[in-house]
Order: C-alpha cells, then structure tokens, then sequence
C-alpha cells in the first residue's frame, strides 16, 4: 500500500526534461540544480550552468507558467567574482527564499573554494542586483537553505556539512545572518537504509499548518554509482530542530533515462519548489543526472496525506 | 646564530615535571595540558585529568610561584555532564581567560561527543561555580580560546577545526558568544615544514604593545611518531586575523624523557600561560608526552625580541 502511496505523490512532466544545454543561448555543458520563485507573476529558475572548463554560473530562466516557453538569459546572469577567494571555482545550487521581513530575496548557494565547498548567501530584490553576503561557515558545507521567516528571533539555517565523513543535516540559528549559532543535527544519514551515505537539503522548507515540509536528498553509495532519491519530513512549527515524522521510503528517485544517463548518473537533485496557492500543485524543480533541468509536480494534500500517515 | 636565539627563548624548570599522575589525590592514568590563571594571588591550573577508563575531567591544582607546593583539589573539581551529550567521552584541554568586560573567567574546551571533539565555553568567577554556555562549533574543533576583550565590538575565538583532513587554526567573531561568524583561516600548516600537519593554538593569545603574542602547536607526522613542537606568531592588535610575524622555525620541542616517554611520546602541549607583570617572565605550562605537566620559562623581553626579528 506505501508503494501505491509513493509511486502517485511525484508525476514527472510529460515534456522532461524542461531546460537542456542544448537550449542554452551560449555554449553550455549542463544546467541543472536550480533555484525557482515566482517573481513578477512568472516562474524564475537561477539555473546552474556548468561552462566547459568545469566551472559553473548562474543564468535566470523565466516561463509563465512553470512549464513551457522558458526565457533564457543570453548570457550568465551572474558569475562568480573572480575577485572573491571563495567563489574561485565557481557557484552553485542556489536556494531561493523571500525573507519577509528583509522585504528581500535571499539566495543561499555553494561557492567553491580551493578550501572546499562554502554556502554563501546574497540578498536580491530585483534578480538584476545581487548583494553578496559572503560565506556563513566554513568549507566543506552544501545543501543551505534560509527559512522564509525568522523564528523565535532568529533566522534559521539548514545545511549539510561533511565532519569527520559524516555527512547529516543540520540546522542553525542567527540574530543577523552573519553570526551562527546553535548547530544542531537535524537529519542524520541511516546506515543500511536509501539513504545511507549522504543526505542534504533540496529546496526551501515550505511551512504548512503541520509543520515545516522539508524535502531532502539522500544518497547511497554503491559499487557503481551514488543514487540520489528524494525522501520528506516535517518539522515543528516553532521548534524545526525537531522531527515530527520523517518517511521511511524514498518518494522520488532516478527512473527515466535523462536521470539514469548523464555527466553523474543516477541523479535526481532536487532544488526548487513554487507552490500554486489556487490548485495546490506543487511544482518541484530538480537536475537530472547534473545534465539537464526537470520537473514533477505533486499535490499538496496528497502530499500531506503521506506525510502525516508517517507520523 | 638563529639556532642561539631558538635555544634561549623557553628555558625548562628544573624540577619538572611539576605534576604527575603518582601525585594525584586519587588515581589517574595521565595528568596533563592544563589552563592557568592567577586567581587570589596564586597560580592555577586547571589540570586535564585522564581515568582509567580514557575519560577526562578537570581537577585543580594551586600554587603560590606557581613553581612549587602544588595543592591538588582532593576529588575532579568538574567532572564531565553525563546528561550533556556532546560531554560524552570527556572534558579536554581548557583554555582561561579573564574577559574584563564580563568580569569573569572564560574558559574554552574541548567536550568530547559521539560526533567528534567540539569545543565549548564556560564562565566562572570563583573556579567553584561554572556556568556551561554549550559547544560553540559543531565538530571536529579543538585548540580554542577567546580573546580577553572584544575587537571592534566583537568577541574573538581562536579555534582549530579539521576539514577535508586539513588542520589549519581558524578565527572567528561573535556578538554574544553564542553565534559565529566571520570565519578566516588565521595560521595554516606548511607543508615540508616542522609544522606541516598539523597547528593549533597553544595558551590564549597575550597583549602586547607590538600586537597579539600567539604560541601554537605544529605536527610534524613521522614513520613512528607525531612530533608536537611550539611556534610563535604576532597578529595586529585591532586586526587579529592578520599575521604580521611568525617564526620559521619551531622554539620549543621534546627532548628530556618525560616528553619522549609516556601515553603520546614526543609532545609538548602548551595550554596555559601566565605573566609576572613584575618580573617579565612568563611561565609557560605544557602537557608533556599526554602524560604529566610541566613548566618553561621565559623572558618578555627575549620572546618579543625574537618574534620581531622575524618581521
């Protein structure tokens, strides 16, 4: 019966994937792994362009309605700054929040330093004019994402540092954005289990009445390939260092041959989510196998309804 | 001529070791990398103590010159929190303090989880009463000390985390001491060198009119053997990220048998400090071979003459 229950909550879309390099207006190895709001009305993905040295970049596509007609910026919409140690091997897996209460959108992204990869945030207001943060935490970290609202006080973090090889989620707290405190691990690794070897964020957490809806990757690692699946949890409201349930089965993995062929196969990575207020559609934004962009839409309530039975 | 200079700077007592596990009021396996503080006009340390099961707490240990007479606490003057998890596997390595703008005592150490060595703050004013702020990092962290007053408005934490493997002392600021940011990799290892593996801070930084005394460890890995010896460096007073010296060559290292015989042959731990304002002399303790404690002085005028000569 979960199997029922899983196999209906995703639905890819029938045109997957949706953005491929080949669609690009310049010269692209891959795209994949973007950031996704709704900005004046449309669909805006700050996708993640891999050029062909190996570095990657950020360029905004737009659609009407999420799904067709993708607008593409004729070039990078925005570069790492060469003069920033942090971002000399380039930016990554944008994770876009509108902060409420900064009246701004906040953009958490990898910036790759020769230290290791750091989670760096700017703010934006306009997607024209990025205001660089710098990086919160030291390398090696991923996986970052800002909730939309501050609680008790504070802004909240969940990010995926790698400590001693471990890799689980964590989240932590700041009065500023600046200064971090509180670490706590939020989502551990489940040896034997999917998720096994890694696990890290994917889009934003969306607050719903029941909780904070968080939908993670994780990873296991096997003798020819890393498989990325996607699982789901809830937090509490007030206090998201704590589960309130967390599915045992995975909801989403690589199936379809532009997941399971590609620069990494076996890769769905999931990092972007616009929700429809009016229907309830979820549509989740992912890379497919770190080559192209894809999508899967899902139902809210269904969505819930499967959460809320693992409770 | 350099070689002259490196053997005058740190001369060993010549009663060392001060404190050994034979002296302890109850038994120990190892006594050893001690904070010091002058408190009510006596030295005291703060002893790392190790039990027979490999477990660590602290025990105090007074004296009048701080050379001779050592009165022990009778019983572990702080044992570790068996309902804090992160204290799991021990207490470790304090570094004290005294933060005039608080008017207490910090000291910084290592609380020893299931996760990794983290290190964490606690505050007291009389050594009997101690006030635990939690870990200030997540793991693996260790080697850290504040500062004894704030910068630019700001606490400053000297720290070193290990990430990817590497081993580089860290800085970093805090509003509240409770969230960090800021982070900047202040004393790197250097490869081929003395210090090629691994560094960390040894006592807390020192104000001096030339900038901030630091004396860290470095690690050189051999075939049989980590080799644990001491560096100096000066950072700007109000900007301590920056280096503005540090010796090329090492100034202290094992050589009498109870530093090259015992748990951890070949280590001289630096962990305590402190300064007679009268006499110029600073009197260095250090856990010698992870087994017993030991003292070097020095002379104020020689130590910064040296770490100038290295501008």
């Amino acid at each position: 019966m979960q199997e029922v229950r899983r196999r209906n909550i995703f639905h890819r879309y029938s045109n997957n994937p949706i953005l491929k390099p080949e669609d690009w207006p310049y010269p692209a190895n891959a795209v994949f792994n973007p950031g996704a709001a709704i900005y004046e009305g449309e669909t805006l993905l700050l996708v993640r362009v891999e050029d062909l040295r190996g570095f990657s970049h950020f360029t905004i596509a737009r659609s009407k309605d999420g799904k067709t007609n993708w607008q593409i910026d004729p070039k990078p919409t925005l570069e790492p700054d060469k003069n920033i140690r942090e971002e000399i091997w380039g930016i990554e897996d944008a994770r876009i929040v509108w902060l409420e209460n900064l009246k701004k959108y906040a953009i958490t992204y990898v910036s790759h330093s020769m230290g290791g990869p750091q989670i760096s945030l700017m703010l934006t207001e306009d997607f024209k004019n990025f205001d660089r943060l710098g990086p919160l935490l030291p390398p090696e970290d991923k996986d970052a994402s800002l909730f939309p609202r501050c609680i008790g006080g504070l802004f909240m973090l969940i990010h995926r540092p790698i400590i001693r090889g471990e890799a689980h989620i964590w989240i932590s707290c700041s009065p500023n954005l600046k200064h971090w405190g509180d670490h706590r691990i939020l989502i551990p690794v489940r040896p034997g289990w999917w998720d096994a070897h890694r696990v890290g964020l994917g889009p934003p957490p969306i607050e719903t009445p029941e909780g904070w809806l968080v939908i993670y990757h994780g990873v296991r690692v096997t003798a020819s390939l890393s498989t990325y699946r996607l699982g789901i949890a809830l937090l509490d409201l007030e206090e998201p260092w704590k589960i309130k349930c967390r599915s045992q089965e995975w909801v989403f993995g690589p199936k379809e041959s532009y997941e399971r062929i590609g620069d990494v196969p076996g890769v769905t990575f999931a990092s972007g989510i616009v929700v429809d207020k009016d229907t309830g559609e979820f549509r989740l934004y992912y890379g497919a196998a770190d080559s192209a962009v894809a999508l899967a839409t899902a139902d809210m309530d269904e969505l819930m309804a499967y959460i809320m039975s693992c409770i």
